[in-house]
């Protein structure tokens, strides 16, 4: 039986590939570029029968109708209105078989009204479910979020999902397997676990879904603040038709310096180099995404209307680079410069660099007083622990909130690692900060070293 | 937490390297070519602390000792003398902690005497076992063949493997992964599921060992005829070290068709086509054993002495047909002709070809009476159902067996599919039977074909 | 500075990508799939300035279109209105600078009335040209047919292209480096050599247009008769428009035997494994095309509007068989067998089985008497040598001149090696023949054995 | 016919491997590391059947010996005792012949003494010569360097290769391809073009050993400094054996950050990172040496006994570093932080960073008056043209003229475009130098930006 899990980086997301038996196989919330999931039904000799969704995902483009074009695969879903291209609909409590694999739907709303789960019994595992297709209902260690249909019901939301997972999914059984639509790093969870495989044994001695009461669930779901980011609403246009196809000419077409700096200006440059190289020299006004974060924090910056210029570190990358963007709806990549910071400086160009500094530096520098540090983590991370008087902004957030941001003092600005802050500090240079520091090992190198930290207690 | 499990095709065997937290990492029975591990490694940065064996295995040659000489691993393995080579040694119920994940050591006798699993418990799964290594003690669906230590007490042995699955594996629980040494395609289990993952939940359900009493297992175990390839007794040497390193060169030399010619004529060719290629045409005198089929039955036909002529389809597939080899010990790879089957050709040099035939034309040909047909399956194949008056040989042994073979007939081999009887009749045929044909589709065509069948009921 | 030719397996086909330094490059006859073409200026930081036409290409669809789209390229040609989409129209002995690098546009018609040449002159090379690129007009050790744009005017068009190699083409000088468009293999050219690196200086010993008087040379193009593939036209129509994008989701489907059974019925099946594979087993009524020859043989057997269903090795090998036929504008690939004809035979549907032989053996027949021998090689080869007695019919032809091959004999085909007569004794199969072989070897290995030949002396 | 230049990056190295006809080829010049061309053998069928030795290299170690042993491949080369293991010497003009081409062996002494050619014909190419494998006597622009042997003869061997290249290459003809060792970027000749591909007929236009009189080019050469770095000593004693394998177990162990920082106090530490993310931030005491570059500096910072820890941007680079530091024998690579940078942040360990500079910024500083510049480029370029009242010391040599750099003053450090600068400043930083910056686009964006320059003619 050919079972592969599918894991988008940057975004966090686990697709499906499951062989059914006679040659057949189904893929589950698969993302937008499917020549993936193609090449693994045409190494296994797999006929790709259906698309099976979980529900309307909001944080990719689904690649749904992509692969029932090329594949003649149908697209099966629940039958709630927020599923629009469906072709075959499941209701609460039916089965329905492929090859020789029975799957049952499971109607578990929560993190969406219209979310599903699917339980499969493969033909040799006997009477049990061996596993089961949870979409953003339950997560390694943690459960989607309940405030995308509407903040205000987030805690009756998560009263909701609380049921689900409780009546619907913990009857499975212990030896389940758990099968989520996201692992770490997904915008759907807070806290999911950096561990993909788990069995709903497992998660029931451990996931806050099991070990709090319902009431505690719902008051833990409604303290999260996860940040939404403004792609997420073009996400549910788009998956309502299940995806559109990537368009057929990404154009990746490669510029010269001058021609780049040229057509930029009608656009956003992003440079996804690492925050050290971009510290160290890059073009002035360009944002800072580092390559795996293209996903995630691109939709921050562009929308699909953005003319967006890439800087990448090597060419090998363009293509990933470009397939983020397309991940998330952005399609007007106009131009790549590839290599190409090295012939950008050699035209006598223009280039800006950016500090750096470790912890026990920074450390020092604060002590001296000098110093405004910047936290732009999320609130969850923040309200976890944070550095004493360090004033807090997501990245996400931080074009906005500029005008809470001192300009004439020494600026350190960290996340957790260096990522997002290197994002920050590119902000906060093409707003005219020039005195600004990447704090790189972020809290991260300040909590091992053992300098001081406000802790609070999450709920 | 990086989890990955490494498959070896044609030995259905399965390693795993498993990240074990503050950047450390385990790999579980390496196979002899490591690269992939140390890929693997580097791709996720991490450090390999330990190869961790299950038991001496005798159906591959361990790459424990190169990755213990190439990254500074520690080899960790239970007390018993049949590990030889080992740097930790672990008791029964003795726990070890790598990075932040925690192991648990169980003996689990009955494959072999050394056998042992390890339980796991990564930081972040809770109190209950997160999965388990069980080397050949307990497969998805099937345990390990107990008749390797001692034909003679293949029973007494499953009922020691009965116990050890019942009171050190069960134990753990419902919820726990099963991580098993082999899959299906395996030499050590006759009957283990093409799924790769379970649990112990499901195990509990439907493998014979915890469907069939004590009493059961054993008799369904004794009743096991595995075949047991002469190449074993060489790995179970060098396993006690560890395994050796893959030679520094394998020799992959190109030979031109007249010198591949005459150096053959001091070992013996290997053609690795499929068996319809090789029917339509192949060098007198050649073997012909399927690309994915060269660690299994390539054992059958050479040893550690034997200099090997490979006749591969495409370029790139030489050097897995040599790694095949070598995983097995086979090193004396002496001449490849690569695309050469067609140079052989232009050259003038003599072809040979075979028939091939179809379930529903043999089975005309049967009734008219002039027909041997041949059936090279194994014995538990044979058992569970074959073709009425069909003559049976594994093909293993059909070289020693083939005084009972008629060379005055019509001889038609079979086995499920058609590749073993491709490996077949090529014996055969170079033995100087002219008139023999492979039953391509085999008995599995056969069966679809609702042709006349035997079925004995398998205990 | 970056230069790098592109070849096209089984079209001969060579296009060019050279760096024009400043960064800016030119891509020369690009194919229809330019992935290849972008990669090589992503990695070497070129930015794609022009697609140099050297003419309107018969044989295969151009890729202008797409890399313009794709990239901002300007389409680069002569002004003969058989260009039809072009941006930038040069004249005979019109210059023109790309970068650093001077081209001058050389008339240079005859293989075709529009065909342009242009030499090449980098900033670093001095004032001789450094290379040329010659399209269809020179070639290493041949130069372009003279029979396609009017058959009648065979010889007068080899009259032009010799004053056109003469006048225009030898004044640049025994340095220059030929840069044709075909090598090899090419349906444009009948004795194009296997080498492809030359200068005008090697040419000008060697080529038969430098080697033989006008006359001469008049006289054996008029003698040429090379086979013109039906796609032919199809080409000369797109090729207008600088070809089409290739279809943005080339229809992979992976269908299982029953299904792929089911709707071949509506098209053809091509076969791409080897000549042995097919000759062992193979599906009733299928053409066997190996994987390489697709490109050229594809085109006699499907046009644009067939429905084809593919048969090929190995998965990753679909992609390929996909591309060659899209290359010459065949795009409804409407189903893949992949790995599949295992399935196919396990499903117990009927296979087909052929004979082959070698040189010797039918030679042996031959003196027997029992046999017909068939070459389907083209018409200069068979002029060349050819086996005494043979019938001969160029393999394109072979279907529609069946009439000619007798049903009751048994028939022996061959050509240069066993390629082009397994493609041959498909044909026959289809047809209803059931006593042929293939001659693997061919006549080369007959050849090579000293076996009688007839051998005409070839102008 | 086969023909492949393979070329090794960082070394400017070219190694060729050619078809001959009958399945044989020839590898000329072949580096340490010989895989590759093992597989372009494979894929075209192809047995190898020589090595030939141009001379015996001294800025890269030999495959030959490798080669013979794996393939059976004799060693070809001239008869001078500095070739040391040889199975077949061939004199000034001797023949010899492979499948059906035929090579003239040409003593062409000069870059050292025992320089050989060979002089290449090619069964179709007719009476004239092809291609010439010239080694290091004649390149595309240029000539190799002459004072290898002995400095003081520097002149005298510029006229020896003069006549050698005059008396044995150029009559070869106008027509003859160039085959030489090295393209730009080598150690062995100072002014190599960009371009690869020439002809015999272009360098007698271009190449000063053509334009200039004999005694213009002895001179030229007798001022020709190129920097000689320590490893070609220890080349010239393994290419005398032709080289040793490569070890077989390269030692690539992944360091977790605290063990790397502990073993590398026994070695040294290189950061193959680009010069931006090594100023942006890298472990205090680090060369910077970028990737491409390892072959040429880390032959200046390291010999066969030093320990080497490598900092790599990736964990697939790996591979790679490891292999450019076996190309000059430097085998003791005893760790690899992968990806590493982060965990070494994240583990709080210190970081250091480095300032980076614009030409228009440093110009501005200079005219500021703040400000002591240090070109490190070579003394050609040097000559050549460089910023008014710059300090001059290669790069190679900076660690030695260290007293001769004031630690008191703002240091700008740059060379052409920014790596060897970034070589510098990493050996100023890791001496004390704290006020030091990396002047990015180098000299060219100085000159593009019409910043002021002192030109010196270059004779």
């Amino acid at each position: 039986m050919f079972f592969q899990r599918v894991k988008t980086q940057g975004l966090g997301h686990n697709a499906y590939v499951l062989g059914c038996g006679n040659g057949l196989a189904v893929v589950v919330d698969p993302r937008r570029d499917v020549a993936e999931y193609l090449q693994l039904a045409r190494d296994n000799d797999l006929s790709i029968a259906y698309c099976i969704e979980t529900h309307r995902q909001e944080d990719f483009e689904f690649g749904s109708a992509s692969l029932a074009e090329l594949t003649g695969a149908k697209i099966l879903a629940g039958k709630h209105p927020l599923f629009g291209r469906v072709d075959v609909q499941v209701g609460d409590g039916e089965e329905f078989t492929v090859g020789t694999t029975r799957f049952v739907a499971l109607a578990t709303p929560g993190h969406t009204p219209e979310s599903m789960s699917y339980a499969v019994y493969p033909e040799d595992a006997g009477d049990q479910c061996w596993g089961v297709f949870t979409g953003d209902a339950l997560f390694v260690g943690d459960t989607g979020r309940t405030d995308l249909s509407d903040p205000e019901k987030t805690a009756e939301n998560a009263g909701l999902l609380y049921d689900s997972v409780h009546q619907k999914l913990a009857p499975l059984g212990d030896q389940a397997i758990l099968l989520p639509a996201h692992g770490a790093g997904s915008a759907c969870g807070g806290n999911i676990s950096e561990r993909d495989e788990s069995t709903l044994g497992i998660e029931r001695a451990t996931n806050p879904v099991f070990t709090k009461s319902r009431a505690e669930f719902m008051a833990q779901k409604a303290g999260e603040h996860l940040p939404r980011p403004p792609y997420f609403s073009h996400m549910e246009v788009v998956n309502l038709e299940a995806g559109r196809p990537v368009p057929a000419s990404p154009d990746d077409r490669v510029l010269l310096p001058k021609a780049f700096q040229e057509r930029a200006r009608g656009g956003i440059v992003i440079d996804t180099r690492s925050p050290d190289a971009f510290a160290g020299a890059h073009i002035p006004g360009s944002y800072n995404v580092w390559l795996k974060g293209l996903s995630t924090f691109g939709g921050w910056l562009a929308d699909e209307q953005t003319p967006v210029f890439l800087v990448v570190e090597q060419p090998a990358k363009a293509p990933l680079a470009i397939a983020q963007l397309a991940r998330i709806g952005i399609d007007r990549v106009e131009g790549v410069l590839v290599n190409g910071v090295e012939a950008w400086r050699e035209a006598g160009l223009p280039i800006e660099a950016l500090g750096t500094t470790s912890a026990s530096e920074a450390a020092r520098w604060n002590e001296e007083g000098d110093l405004s540090i910047l936290d732009v983590r999320d609130d969850m991370e923040w309200k976890e622990k944070h550095i004493p008087d360090a004033h807090h902004t997501f990245v996400g957030h931080l074009e906005a909130d500029l005008p809470a941001i001192p300009k004439d003092r020494r600026i350190v600005a960290h996340c957790s690692v260096g990522h997002r802050s290197g994002l920050a500090v590119s902000i906060l240079r093409r707003n005219g900060y020039t005195n600004v520091f990447n704090m790189l090992g972020g809290i991260t190198a300040w909590d091992k070293l053992g300098l001081p930290l406000n802790r609070n207690q999450v709920e």
